[in-house]
């Protein structure tokens, strides 16, 4: 069984530019539990530029974005007392995304992006998400995500 | 002369994943003045979903930032009495981005954005983006531009 909440969105939600699995463009950001942190790694390919040298602000947006719905879906099924897989995922998009870039975030290395939930309830979950470059804390995010509304077709 | 601030960054600093006109994989964001407002229109491939009908939020927090940028740099020129290309235009990095996406944003129309400088300093400008769908607000993001510290190359 995979580990990856990615894996496990139903199908007609897994086509998003960030995460989804059947997106044959897109980024495929993969998150997954180590102990109390979601974590994601991403590599940017060197099109993902800001300045020369610096990671693109808007692809950190966006690895934080959906890292961040993931790890709202996994909080919720751990805190129901299931692991990433049991169920199909449930399914949150983003009601406000905000990120502070701390420093530049240097092109080269592979990303590594940690998240928890600091709330959870029954319409939405604030998530926390750190990224490190080679082990530096680069930028943090903090994101509202919010139970799918049935007008997108939640299931 | 083009109208738009983007044709207008150094060289060094047009590689930009969302708006360098010298990045051949990227979005080439556009933006330019209708009277008052900073405009920028841009119209999502079929790629850039997040679920099926939707336009992908990593990619509407994108738009704001780059087009944020280029209003700082505007904001700024024409607050020194210049137009846009009247100088290389003055270079902008993010120091935070913070986008409410109020009602999920179509997938196939152009997007229109619209942004204003809220307030304007010698180290920073804060800048209002709204982001329009078929005249219909769905996202608003506030984002406060930082000049481009000498660690990332400022010229």
């Amino acid at each position: 069984m995979s580990v990856f909440v990615q894996d496990h969105y139903p199908d007609d939600f897994a086509y998003c530019y960030g995460c989804g699995r059947l997106n044959t463009a897109g980024y495929h950001i993969k998150t997954t539990w180590e102990s109390n942190e979601a974590v994601a790694r991403f590599t940017p390919g060197p099109e993902h530029v800001s300045v020369p040298g610096f990671v693109y602000g808007g692809l950190i947006a966006s690895l934080v974005d959906c890292h961040a719905m993931a790890t709202a879906a996994a909080a919720v099924e751990r805190q129901e007392g299931r692991g990433i897989g049991e169920r199909p995922a449930p399914r949150f998009v983003t009601g406000a995304l905000h990120v502070d870039y701390l420093k530049p975030t240097p092109l080269g290395p592979e990303l590594d992006l940690r998240a928890t939930a600091k709330t959870i309830s029954a319409r939405k979950v604030v998530v926390e998400v750190r990224v490190h470059a080679d082990g530096v804390l680069t930028a943090r995010g903090e994101v509202v995500a919010v139970r799918m509304p049935d007008s997108m077709g939640a299931r």
